[in-house]
């Protein structure tokens, strides 16, 4: 364990790719999907050796603050830093970096979102530590690159360059890649690029450095709140509140990639370090059934069901048998209210169910 | 309404093609599978006209006299057979056979499955009428063979001789044909043979008359209890009762095409009228989804349920929302312990998953 590393874990997922089991009120974080622990409590199991649970923040909108304090009651209660609305990244990190630094002059910043799956929890602990190692030694932004397993056109590329010398492995990020089609996606693996992982480590003081940058709006706004800012950002007093509301309303909404990583990238400050732990960010039922054991038909589940001809299914049903007769790449997902039944292989679209159901005035079947 | 007409609805039907809806204690007879009214409810309506409800018999077994008197509350409680077990059609024709010829020495019987479907129900009563004339005009079996709309393979088929003097349009039957393959169906169906629809018109004196020449052995059983039978055998004595039982548990199992129609018709006492009024055995789920209305994209359903993407879908879901995505061809019955997911296609495999769950010791689910 390193004293100045505090763990940032950005739970910002909504409930719309894995309806009906995630809804509004029950994002895709609060979710037990991969076993019978949800998404957070996985991620934040996995990095309470880094930071220590003391060190552990985490970042998400004020209306989910009371149900994650619950779902990680090994958390101090100070350590759930509300943003006023929902923003992208990079106001999320911004405000996290703010309560890091305040915290520790000298904190580094490991930033995860809440909502992934790790095969190897010790390699993935490995690679954090190194990382962090790296961002203090070498003051830079440190990704962490994943080696493609498949050539995914659902994630972000990281284009390697040269090593950083004297970082026992850590490479210079010569250009981000936003999502690309198959073949690009085939060529970016050939070429050695990584998947970005959203999993990112550096010196707060640099962060809010680079924000000052290269996004000075939001600089402003940061500096700001922490000028305003006696006491914690994560146990506000009214008047710190009222501040970050209206400052957090000012910001854009914009990635912490689009942001700072691409232009900092440009100037040669973010490093990759690349990893093989196992990894996904369970981004649709295909994801999970992909990260799932089968049985022999190729069929993977949560609850009890039973298989006649059927194959390369997932099922989640805690509570109801499901049988499956005779289908190929199919999912159930059973919930007490409403079932999905689709095509595994399209299940990108079920956000598309959540605005059909928006269409036909069926909204309480995407809320509770 | 003919006043020496009687409706006998044969209420045997077994708990396995239609899982999860169907189970042990719910049979199909019983299942609101095509409206809001079961499918012997229906089945009674529809002969009401007939034989009125003073006139409808429903012989079933013990165990499910008392579920159906609650499901039709219009009989007289007086009018439900209990058949001590089991046996196939002959007994239990033979038997209802005895309790019209004790009401009415010339009573006209209208043998009926429960768990049919008719769309013209008006057709379908014009027809019975005309089967009921012949019977007694003529002292003919008469069956009702339906004009088929494809060469169904799960049906038995009636060869036609010609037509049946002074009957005004019945054939003479040539040959009854067991379920053909589909090469056979179809030449059948050019040939201009009909469905057998198992609803069939006779003399209860000629049925008892011909059973005793075919089938001595049942003559013989049905005899006994005749004459034991000083009261109703639908509200028998415990003695009647116990005459009853020993005598069926004698009777081979054996169906009344077999045991009397083929032999009959071979000997030219057998005619059919051909009608074409929308008729359906619901062999299974695919026999359902055929025919129900159904959107635009040829899905149909009970319940609440809505598509993206998918097509020539089932659902049967009262309680829950069921969404598909993308799926052709599947079916979704959704019950409140347990959930069918399957290939439409393939819904004649569903009594395979009766016995997978009692394989798997998953009883529970098959029963209640």
């Amino acid at each position: 364990m390193d004293k100045h590393c505090f763990n940032v874990i950005i739970a910002g997922g909504k409930g719309t790719r894995f309806w009906p089991l995630s809804r509004a009120q029950r994002p895709k974080q609060l979710l037990k999907i991969l076993s019978r622990k949800s998404l957070i409590d996985e991620t934040a199991e996995r990095v309470y050796p880094l930071g220590g649970s003391e060190r552990t923040l985490v970042v998400t909108v004020a209306e989910q603050v009371s149900a994650l304090r619950k779902e990680l009651a090994a958390l101090p209660k100070n350590n759930f830093i509300a943003e006023p609305i929902g923003k992208n990244t990079a106001p999320c990190i911004g405000l996290a970096a703010l309560e890091v630094l305040r915290r520790d002059p000298k904190g580094v910043m490991v930033v995860l979102p809440a909502d992934h799956w790790v095969a190897d929890v010790k390699g993935f602990q490995r690679t954090l530590k190194t990382a962090v190692t790296i961002a203090r030694k070498h003051d830079r932004l440190v990704t962490i690159g994943i080696r493609p397993d498949y050539p995914e056109t659902g994630y972000g590329y990281i284009m390697k360059n040269g090593r950083l010398a004297g970082s026992g492995g850590a490479f210079q990020v010569k250009r981000f890649t936003e999502k690309p089609n198959e073949a690009t996606a085939k060529k970016l693996m050939r070429q050695g690029s990584l998947w970005n992982s959203g999993i990112f480590v550096w010196k707060a003081a640099l962060l809010l450095e680079l924000v000052n940058r290269y996004q000075p709006e939001i600089g402003a706004a940061l500096d700001r709140i922490g000028k305003a800012a006696a006491g914690s950002i994560a146990n506000p007093s009214p008047a710190l509140r009222r501040t970050i509301s209206r400052e957090y309303g000012k910001m854009p909404s914009i990635s912490i990639d689009f942001a700072v990583l691409e232009k900092a990238g440009a100037e040669g400050r973010v490093v990759t370090v690349e990893a093989d732990f196992g990894w996904s960010d369970v981004g649709s039922w295909s994801a999970v059934h992909r990260m799932m054991g089968k049985d022999a038909h190729g069929n993977a589940g949560n609850g009890r069901w039973v298989q006649v001809g059927a194959k390369n299914c997932l099922i989640h049903s805690p509570d109801r048998l499901v049988v499956l007769l005779g289908l190929d790449n199919a999912v159930v997902v059973d919930t007490p209210d409403a079932i999905l039944v689709g095509d595994l292989n399209r299940s990108q679209e079920v956000r598309e169910i959540v605005d059909e159901l928006h269409r036909q005035g069926l909204t309480s079947y995407t809320i509770k």
